[in-house]
């Protein structure tokens, strides 16, 4: 049996508490740091996992320490990213790696020249059902694959304060389906157009954001996409996807916390949607955290890797341009050389 | 081209003018006499189809008129059918054939005696979803049939002078399920256990009646079955299958009227089922007498006949002995000799 | 009781038969002429319709006659629109009015002056899960519309010969989704982006034409809208719609032929969907048929008119022209003054 | 916070394992010694949990060991609650407490005598959505209860020489639906009518037993209850629920490990179901061990107990007379006094 694997977490907030509770249900892994700049949520995330809480110069500087997640807010995770590298811990990286495009190039480079391992949070990809679809495809069960559709919507917006700082709609949220998308037809987004409105809430419309969107994209091969997406779902989180190709679909709903269904004379009514990620990507985060377990013991295995995280930046970056400027805009034109 | 069929009804109440109605939209057939000891209601569906509205005399009498549809209430069957038989006359007849099984058998008789052709009004034998049904049984979809649950709900009860003249519940209501049995695995009903409760109406109870029931069943090949019967069902008619195989299950469950489902805080929302008989068997009952037309022009085709007829009321006689008696009943001790 | 009324078909192809057997079903409406270039078409259709195979120019000077059925080919509309107006009859047009934009718009004015109601044939208006849709949004049922989508997908591509002619897939099979669009939200499509490929078959491409395309949509209250298009679906005729609003979301899906449902070691099947736009739409045709008679007697009944069509064909103008020139498209440059 | 519950395991089989692994999900609770007469198994158990192999004399005599799992093979499961009892431990047992009445009954009454809380595992009372089905009733959604129908089907028989222990299949499986029933009516079964065959393998109705069953019960309140058991369904493990009452209708189906659905020319198909009571009752089983922690800490919470186990059995036991004799039972005439 191999020596446990010992990992240290950076940022101690909502995702990284997540990763915490998934790393206490792995076996052979164990969490043996903590760091947060709030170090009460430090001290608490660490206290449930049998941790110590630290700086993260401490956390950085214990040999003994393999891997590293780094679930900070987006600001800090350059900073980290090259710190880690220098190290030479195996990352982690919540997405995106960064909002600006060259900061991230250089955190993927940095990874790279230290050799070291850059894993990115795109948790989807780990989901049950998800993965499945792209099963389905790669086992050639739908034929060459024609449309991608996406739908993704969040039960209630992020506070202002969040939003403001998200990078905007694009980069905060639809990075997540654009993930997806390359993730499903593995290939590139070549092209972008984008609409939105803040229908939601004004105020996130004054932000300079907005909470509805729709993004039509075009891959390097001819295939087209539609992603739809909302801050807000009153009937709970609503994620699908359906993948048509020349033999058929496949389609991917939303899971339930019960199968109940209640009939009366108003008709058949089911539950609503689980409230967020936390119980829809429940399965995908221990997933995400088991595979990068997996990368850290150096394991052959496919995970989302720095140049996924710039790429699925590059789109939304199109898409945010599109938005801005009311055209559609090659992915080559905002992504550069 | 042959010539078209001409057709008699018999009946101008609820069930009488939906047979009407489905002889006008099928080519080549007509209704041309409707005869009701209720003179208004005869010319009512008379003058809607086109047909005269005459005795019941003058109908059979007609001699152009090759078939008879007999939709009266049950007490009136079978001397209607004794009369059709000795004029010559195809005939359909609602179920059941009669109350009384002796009763039922000399009409069964009379019709043979005649070497005239007796159909039986299982309408639900000619849904579309049942239809697939057995011919996926039959095509060997799911191996050896060993157990068949029904589930047969009313919207609501009938009226009490209804139900005192019904026979009760097995011989009104659950004969269609007994039928619809036989129909699926193809061998007749040896034993029958039968509960029930007066749980709508303490009035049906009072009647001699139950309004809420079940029944278990086993065929001559030692097959299993279920049945459960309510007059009521405030979502709508309820009216499913499933048929459980040694190679898989094969079910047939409620259409909707409209796929629209309304997402909300409270849940998924969908229609309640279709009010009743008229809209959820309308295709039955076409093919029903498109069957029946089919009959009267000599073709070889499928239909219940007599003998189906007295086959699914000896179930019901069982069963309303089971239920009488508190005992399991074999159906050949009541069918007699 | 009013008199019947009567109506002519002009056109008696495969849409003009449909027509014709839907107004076999409506009581009180009679066909009484049918003309096609290819008169044993007409003589057919007329033969099952209990109508006369005459010409065009015999079919409107019958003054009896009230109303005229153009189901003629594209490129015959206008001159006919013009003819019917001419003679005083109230016209039911198949859409598109016309390929071209001033061509359409002359034929509205002329209906407009000769005082003639024009109704185009947007059927899927009249679908029941459709119109329930609407009734749902109208009645608050999901608070104020944000983001609509709409997948539509033809089961196999039309031959080539009726794509080089169709106008595009914008103005031939988009422009229902545009309608469906405008009627479900009640404003005008302002700007539009639109994606297209010849993914199934590239003699679509080679004639100038896209079979697989995506279409954003902003309306001129900020709602966006995507629609997802296809010449084939090979699990059949797929046309669903979902709305979302601040206060829910409302969806409909495709109806099925059957409930049967086969589960075996594979997992549970159901049936592919209805095949083609005769089967999903049969009541939405016949009941656009009965709001033309009603258009036909004056009453006031709500139907697509002229302008609807007008309104329809300026936004497939403009995703023509977005397809084109890889630009999003404001439908006020394309649709002129 | 409070000292942490430390249990004790008897049995390190199949379902032992089970719970072991629960107990180490659960905060504050340790699972401290495993025994079985398997030294092996008993050692691997333990050893994944962190406790240690024991004899059970030992484990009974560890005093910081307030309550023990009893999972061993049910004819061991009358001596271990004696002596459980007696060493005043709190007692968690499989079902069905004992093949017979009389043994189970003084198991019961030791329990009670040695004033320790002696509750029964059935696992389908802590299912969420069967949960939900109780609390919907309590809840008065669908009014007064009329007619229970429960559907429940293993994925394959167990070996032949499991059958031949197990009492058969009313003992061993239908029980769990016995009590499911009064769990989710609240009132004793009175009355029951069983029928059943071998249908899969003749060795089992050589060993006495049947593969293939139904029931039909009638409760105190005359409310009627269908179940259906089988040994095999070849698309998984099918545990489904629907209660009828005055004002509607709620069920609960089967969840799915997955929400994907693949259309192609034959249809629509999803997963099979899972494959057995370990996935589908994942949950339940936590949820079950966390409440016999609950009621090893003293705490008041609902659970089945030792009456509840007697009630089941005494229903199985009147199924088996019925299956035997060909006759309706009465609960009261194998219960005895």
């Amino acid at each position: 049996m191999s020596a446990p694997v010992r990992l240290g977490l950076v940022g101690a907030g909502r995702i990284g508490r997540i990763h915490a509770g998934s790393v206490t249900q792995i076996p052979d892994v164990e969490l043996v740091a903590v760091a947060d700049s709030d170090e009460a949520a430090a001290a608490s995330v660490a206290g449930e996992s049998g941790a110590r809480a630290v700086s993260v110069d401490e956390l950085l500087a214990d040999s003994a320490l393999r891997g590293v997640l780094i679930a900070t807010p987006t600001e800090f995770h350059a900073a980290q990213i090259g710190q880690a590298a220098n190290a030479g811990k195996v990352i982690f990286c919540e997405k995106p790696i960064a909002l600006d495009m060259q900061v991230a190039r250089c955190c993927v480079f940095e990874a790279a020249r230290s050799e070291v391992p850059l894993m990115i949070g795109f948790n989807r990809r780990f989901d049950p059902s998800f993965r499945r679809l792209r099963e389905a495809i790669d086992g050639g069960r739908i034929g060459d694959v024609e449309l991608v559709q996406i739908t993704s919507r969040d039960p209630a917006p992020p506070p202002l304060s969040y939003i403001e700082r998200s990078g905007g709609l694009f980069r905060d949220m639809a990075i997540h389906d654009f993930d997806m998308l390359r993730f499903l037809i593995g290939e590139e987004i070549v092209e972008v157009a984008a609409m939105g409105t803040a229908a939601i809430d004004p105020a996130i419309g004054n932000a300079g954001d907005v909470d509805t969107a729709t993004v039509m994209l075009r891959s390097s091969g001819g295939r087209l996409a539609l992603v739809s997406n909302s801050r807000r779902a009153c009937y709970g989180y609503d994620q699908r996807i359906e993948v048509h190709g020349s033999g058929g679909m496949v389609s991917a709903g939303n899971p339930v916390a019960t199968t109940v269904e209640l009939a009366g004379r108003e008709g058949f009514m089911t539950d609503p949607l689980g409230h967020f990620f936390m119980e829809r990507y429940a399965d995908a985060y221990r997933q995400e955290i088991e595979t990068f377990c997996a990368v850290v013991r150096g394991e052959e295995v496919d995970y989302p890797d720095g140049w996924d995280g710039l790429a699925a930046l590059a789109v939304a970056d199109a898409a945010t341009e599109s938005l801005a400027t009311g055209r559609m805009v090659a992915v080559s034109d905002v992504s550069g050389p």
